[in-house]
């Protein structure tokens, strides 16, 4: 059977995260019941990442496979047609091997975070952001954050529920950047590893946002990382702001 | 009565437009019926631009006169608070002179308009930008542009329906740039005057996609401002990616 990859974007609110689960609605239910209508029966897709609720993807990869030939952007087109009014947008699709894995292959995810400084309520990002009142001392932060970049024993920064194997994971790059959007002043974190543990980027945001707003130093976020205790992260912040953007593969698969 | 000059941003997709309707969603009476939250009673308020169904605003400006004082910032707490959920935001608020006008003390608008090209529908941006399948050519689009800036009688350029007394405007600015959005690739148009006839963001914008796509040369946009005739115009554009995104006065009153 011929095997696809496909890019998927998505706005993350409507759903209860990425996972189908009996129902609730998800994004690969929605792009499972797509597939169904150009193929009918049961279809299981796999992806790069299991985004949580509320949590949006840029450059989400899945893989599903068809009985049939299809000319990948024709198959594209039809998914799209048949995702409306959801949305989840395929921006990409590849037929690839028949050993290629969109989970199992991949090398490098790479993740957003958005925080919006401003008092008033957010319209235009209203759940694409995560809104705050204050302002956040950007170097600060990058002075935490570099304590944080390497390979780490990170059970302060993973969810109680994580099912990982292990708590050592290397990370890659943590770099955050000031950026004037339409509706005000944000700070975007940019986070790329070859996997992360659970809520991991949700707790190194919520910890380096308290060493932008002073109450937390960097040395702070040094000591948390190497307590190797839950308890020692600072609050997870909100999963709205949070954006899957980028799964890297040896190969781009299509490019 | 003290008088309030207030910035406010909106989404235009879920109102009939700024201007209050009777038994339709406007911003305007989304605005007044918070302010009679804080002041039972009616509230007419005016704006510096009355923007149509769909279209946006990033600053648009319009003032009240409340019985009584109000800290400034607390006045656009209170509106922000009884806003919700509507995506509506008081995002500056400001004592002005009792003979300040958010429309007739305006001596500038800026308006922005998105396009966004790419094949796949907006997730993210739904509803906020003019999706469209194909590439524009900046550089031709702009020396279109070139043509319409200045003092022109611009009656191709406006609705058969504007109300303004003279089709003679000036137009000081329409510098058209190439953006990438974390969706894809976008155009901005940027387009400011003292002030506009109606559709005429729009209808410049449906020209020069025609100059962009190849179908129109940046000759063609002049010779259309030349004929001073409706019929003369390029398709005007959908309302969604139109935001009214600034208004000027002599003194910033927000300053």
């Amino acid at each position: 059977m011929p095997r696809y990859a496909l890019k998927i974007e998505y706005l993350g609110a409507p759903f209860a995260g990425w996972q189908r689960q009996k129902d609730l609605p998800s994004v690969q239910g929605a792009v499972e019941s797509a597939l169904a209508r150009l193929q009918p029966g049961e279809h299981t897709i796999a992806a790069a990442g299991r985004t949580d609720a509320g949590v949006h993807a840029l450059g989400q990869v899945a893989h599903c496979d068809l009985l049939r030939d299809w000319d990948p952007f024709r198959l594209s087109e039809a998914l799209n047609h048949h995702l409306k009014p959801a949305p989840v947008a395929i921006t990409a699709c590849a037929r690839v091997a028949g050993d290629w894995h969109a989970r199992f292959s991949a090398i490098e995810r790479q993740y957003l975070f958005r925080i919006l400084m401003r008092r008033a309520p957010a319209t235009h990002d209203a759940g694409q952001v995560w809104r705050i009142n204050h302002r956040l001392d950007v170097a600060a932060m990058q002075a935490g954050a570099d304590r944080l970049v390497g390979r780490h024993d990170f059970t302060t920064f993973r969810s109680s529920i994580c099912q990982a194997a292990s708590p050592l994971k290397t990370l890659d790059e943590l770099r955050i950047e000031a950026v004037d959007s339409f509706t005000g002043p944000e700070v975007h974190f940019h986070v790329r590893a070859r996997s992360f543990l659970h809520n991991q980027v949700r707790s190194f945001v919520g910890t380096l946002e308290r060493v932008g707003a002073g109450a937390w130093t960097p040395d702070d976020v040094g000591a948390a990382l190497a307590a190797r205790d839950r308890a020692a992260c600072g609050p997870v912040c909100p999963p709205q702001g949070l954006y899957l953007a980028r799964v890297g593969y040896p190969a781009d698969p299509f490019a």
